[in-house]
């Protein structure tokens, strides 16, 4: 494996999750360890005060800010899909975003990029329609839209193209990727990698060669420009930081 | 009863109260006969769907957009006051304020000032820590504030001149004032008025000498810079019309 | 056509779908010409006062009550279909309908059936997994369930009855049917019957000979207890009493 | 101090607190410890599946299942007073109440008594109208009412004696009384008792002798049916084991 020149890649994670009197994930602990924070925007998790305290931790920790959208869905943690017309995709994104992007100013910082949550983020990348309805609403505030990563990447790039939208495109260190690049079905039992060692090892490949061992063990190239972590516990927190460590 | 050289009243009204499957109002009749539309934030009623097509009709009439921002309660339409500290209050403001915004940006215009409404309208009147949180909101947006004129303007342009924020005040057609310049609380039998002429001799009066005729007869000085209308039904429609006839 | 012996086909409404300050349909004007009243319960529209309101009505003019539960989803008005496991549907529905239930016993009357509403109602005619978790909360409550009357009734009345829940199949009076007895999907410009003489004329044939004239001019038969109608405006609501009067 | 003869005081703890996928308290690790489960009813927390959940774990622990009914506000956890009329009140905690009593009742148990959460709990002790909304719902359930146990006992009985209601006092094992018996506000920095010996002291004294130690150091009579405890975390739940092995 020779190491080529390449820029590094950066971690993403979710943050300010938590709702009125619940709390989820621990921020505090994650942040140091991290480049990139998506934030929630009250339709999935977080209401205004908490947005606005993780805003101020962000900037505490300079930390680059994402717009983290979703259907409107609290109970269901926008992990539900909701057949919703095109431009009312791109109302409801631009109204959130909008909601993010005056919170963030009022603390002299703004939005650097917009990441879709759950069943958003999953239609956007199956749904063509639904993935033009989100790349308006990036259009829109002139913010880089981050998707999955994926052997289509060419794909998304023509379409996001026409707006002038930049792309992000984000890789995940614990999950098994199919033949053509695909991410495993969580409905799989082997979906996410447990073993520390591959995880790790999935991490490097993907920042020194670009590319992830699939499942039948084939090697196949991935254009990432960051990696996704959750830090959700304990063990996960010390997860992140091994995976910090082995970037380069 | 002298002509002085006032500048003219506007006439403001509540819109974009949908929400979802619901209808409230009649936006597109009233609009025509005012100046400033006061569009809700989706908190106590709309979402972005209704604000971005309330946008859409103010823009086509030429008419002032305001924030119309909320206490969070739909089912009681904000009309019900909560309990929330002073940055919750600030935060939860710039939130809709922010996402309203954004959304009329999308459409090449933007807002003009804000307006509390119901409950929250009603505290910060009797409250100075929630105008204090109010006024900041304005600030960050550099906006004007509306607020309700009363023989008090000068507390209360005090406070907002610190932050730089202009206020709007505004007087009602239909309702009765007390001797200080108070509204006669909506509990008192006798707080709207319902004679068409009595209603019409306000607003003139408010127009042309700054003046209106309390409960006892009294005339008492009352500074307002326009005049709330509503437009629930047919004949709320028609009495905005001769209201708006009868402004110079 | 030989007249038969059938026993009279009822008619049913959605009613209670206001919602705080929003009102929707004028059921005090259908209430008179039905049979049967879907009252929403909470998820889709309407809140407990509302609810208790209806269920006056419903028994000041002696009309059987329905649970007319929905997805949660206040914005989408239950038509979107929502992601649930079946334990969460069974569970959902059991807290609605115990919710109506209690607010109807509270005035000494009772629910007589459940109808779900919406995207849960299309759902479960759809996939028998949902269909068994409707199927399971009516079997808790020993009531009989309202669906889509079809040719398939057979199927649907044998899993019903592993649980002992009667079946009741509700017909559309505006509807055009497809060959096989199915709905002509919304999406298609012909799905509505506009011409009144039609309407009535689908009625009178189903109430008669059990049977409809489907899109190729073909009879087919159609077994179905009751007739769903809805008066949403001046116009529907003449036309429901027209129904009325030309039922046996 | 003599022991006299005085029935066994029961601990009680809210419970089911969590909302969709965020989780609130430790309820499996609570529940050995206490006597009556206030389950929350979907307005300030919890939802269908989750209320499904707690009563089969206090099914298992052959605990007592309150219902713990709030005002609507699931982002400010019931803990916001929203001003409602006496009818809307009275429906609401049947809606609620109903909703549990159902999902209780599909798990072959049953309600045992209701105790109001958060600021309806705190209104309904200074409101008697509110007071009086809430003992008519649970008239109609024929249920036990919880409230605070105060020097006023007897002003409740009365109210609740007119609807048969019969009512269960709750004192509280951490919080320190004022002479007239009431609690000390949370905005008093004495309000909570943090010594765990004087907490002990202070239920063991309610235990045997029915009394209470106020903040001047006077003993005063108070008669308590149950102690309200709290499960948050690890402290939290050695604490209740501690007040549990206390108890006679």
């Amino acid at each position: 494996m020779t190491l080529i020149n390449r820029p590094q890649l950066s971690l993403n994670c979710d943050m300010g999750e938590s709702f009125g009197s619940w709390k989820m994930g621990d921020d505090e602990r994650v942040i140091p360890y991290i480049d990139m924070a998506n934030i929630a925007c009250g339709f999935h998790a977080s209401d205004p005060t908490i947005i606005h305290n993780t805003i101020a931790l962000a900037n505490q920790h300079d930390v680059e800010i994402g717009a983290h959208p979703s259907y409107p869905d609290l109970q269901g943690f926008g992990r539900r899909s909701m057949a919703m017309g095109g431009e009312e995709i791109t109302n409801m994104l631009i109204y959130q975003i909008g909601a993010l992007q005056a919170l963030c100013r009022a603390q002299y910082t703004d939005i650097n990029y917009i990441k879709p949550h759950g069943a958003l983020y999953n239609d956007m990348m199956i749904d063509d329609g639904i993935f033009f309805s989100v790349v308006k609403a990036a259009a829109f505030f002139k913010l880089p839209l981050m998707i999955l990563a994926s052997q289509e990447n060419e794909k998304y790039l023509e379409i996001a193209d026409k707006f002038d939208v930049p792309l992000l495109f984000e890789a995940f260190a614990d999950r098994l990727y199919q033949n053509d690049g695909k991410l495993t079905a969580r409905s799989q039992s082997n979906a996410l990698l447990s073993n520390e060692a591959t995880i790790l090892q999935q991490v490097q490949m993907l920042a020194n060669s670009g590319k992830v061992k699939t499942i039948s063990g084939q090697y196949i190239h991935l254009e990432a420009d960051t990696i996704c972590v959750h830090g959700d516990n304990e063990d996960a927190i010390t997860l992140i930081q091994k995976i910090r460590d082995c970037l380069p």
